[in-house]
């Protein structure tokens, strides 16, 4: 089933300890959507600018990813420059220009009208819930947020999350959201906002997926999936919006979205968060083929399986 | 089969955001045995002093701990006071008054020299070595450590590792003896060093098990074991050390320790450590039954299996 996802699509220039790119591809979207493909249908909604050109459109046509809502605006694309010099867990930001995506106003292609799941990437919380109401039809919605629409925007974000399904955030932003520091109460505290499921990322320890009180009469039960123990992590950008397209994706690939596909969604997402770090920005997703994800896969299985 | 443990046995005033307790029966070898106990026979070496009375002595002979190691000096017994009370994972230590332990000389009973599995408490490296070096029998041997003597008693605790089975340290000591940030790397160096398995464990976010290439080629394989989310955190102290007693507990209570035997043992280990979180010091790990142990490790097979 397609998934159309709403967010940026931008240039990164990175530094971390294997080295420096400039002006990768990068953006929530990029990263989200890429991962989604091996998946299933993805259709982006972004906006970028002059600087965007033909090898970037080949990166998402090279994963049939449908680009007709990714506008194309007169100015530069929105670019972020950022460091992990001394902790590989949490980027150091020198500039960040929003560019074209100030005045970013969503446009959904006529197209995309039959998605049935939407992604709502980390965005204004005002141009998410806007997308959310243009597309009645969707059947299953998730979403993503940061420190700073939850301290700034928070009006704005709690009428956002009462229509999502799924929320996807890290730790820290569990607990800024909840105003409260233990990760059990502030899940349930979360859970109470609107979202029916709650994964919280806890970076290289993994992740943990909290389901609702509904949910877990029908035999949902809390989940954690483990981040792979990496010899080498090249570039973690976009390691969350990576296990957001994993996750997601497979969760629109499956016929049922049962409680059991959610556990495996969670597998998949850590998988692909994994793998993002692996190399600069998207380096890796663009290689990536089905069965290294599905060898990766069983890895995470014997980390974490008792027999 | 018997355990042998070296280590301290303290009196301990801890204050978290659930309160306050003054001198709790406490210490590294104390939560180590009484979480071991529950699935082995477990033998304790310490020095304690005149204000260790037949309370604390009931405590153990509850849990039919052999305390004939335990020698009776003059003065008093180890004490240690902290709190907990802006981070639930970090102590910040007031007081720290070692007494007794100041001059601690491991005796061994002649009773001891059969047992077949020896852990190594956080102490002074010369000492571990020494009771290492006095009983040649025993067929495993497990230990611990801290930054203190990892910063400077390095070339002592060089020789305690040579002669590990199993190191169990958290994830900073793991960095910082190994000079190495990344998790992996850092494994492989402690490896290196003499333990043929190394346990690091994440606080709340649960433990991982590296394992030599000897070992690996046996078929053991990296496994993490998650933590249990806590719905409320009393106090954290002796989480660690009941981590070890429940890994090693169950372990020695094994016909034989193979590869499956070891990721059994990391649940075990998780499983201790969170009950030891659930009220103050060791109360939790006094009156637990062996059916809420394994209730326990069911749950976290549901936490963690897909299936």
């Amino acid at each position: 089933m397609a998934i159309t996802v709403v967010g940026s699509v931008a240039f990164d220039t990175i530094e971390t300890p294997a080295g420096k790119r400039e002006r990768c591809l990068g953006g929530a979207a990029t990263y989200f959507s890429l991962a989604a493909s091996y998946f299933t249908e993805v259709r982006v909604i972004a906006v970028v600018g002059e600087d965007f050109g033909a090898n970037e459109e080949a990166v998402f046509q090279a994963h049939s990813i449908d680009t007709r809502g990714i506008e194309r605006a007169a100015g530069k694309s929105f670019f972020w420059e950022g460091s992990y010099l001394e902790n590989l867990n949490e980027a150091k930001t020198h500039n960040t220009e929003l560019n074209v995506f100030a005045a970013f106003e969503p446009k959904i292609p006529e197209a995309y009208g039959d998605s049935e799941f939407l992604f709502l990437a980390n965005i204004d919380p005002v141009l998410q819930r806007r997308v959310r109401l243009a597309m009645p039809q969707v059947k299953l919605v998730a979403g993503d947020t940061m420190n700073y629409w939850i301290k700034d925007h928070r009006a704005a974000l709690l009428e956002v999350l009462k229509g999502l399904d799924i929320l996807l955030i890290n730790d820290t932003e569990a607990r800024m959201l909840a105003g409260n520091n233990n990760l059990v109460q502030a899940a349930r505290a979360v859970l109470a906002l609107g979202p029916k499921a709650l994964v919280v990322k806890h970076g290289e320890y993994g992740a943990t997926l909290f389901r609702d009180a509904a949910s877990r009469d029908e035999g949902a039960r809390t989940f954690r999936a483990p981040a792979l123990p990496l010899e080498s992590v090249v570039d973690p950008t976009g390691a969350g919006d990576s296990f957001a397209g994993g996750f997601f994706g497979y969760l629109a690939s499956q016929p049922e979205q049962t409680p059991a596909a959610y556990r495996r969604a969670m597998f998949y997402g850590s998988v692909m968060g994994s793998f993002a770090c692996e190399r600069f920005g998207t380096e890796r997703l663009q290689e990536l083929t089905r069965k290294e994800i599905d060898d990766r896969f069983n890895l995470f299985r014997e980390l974490t399986h008792l027999d």
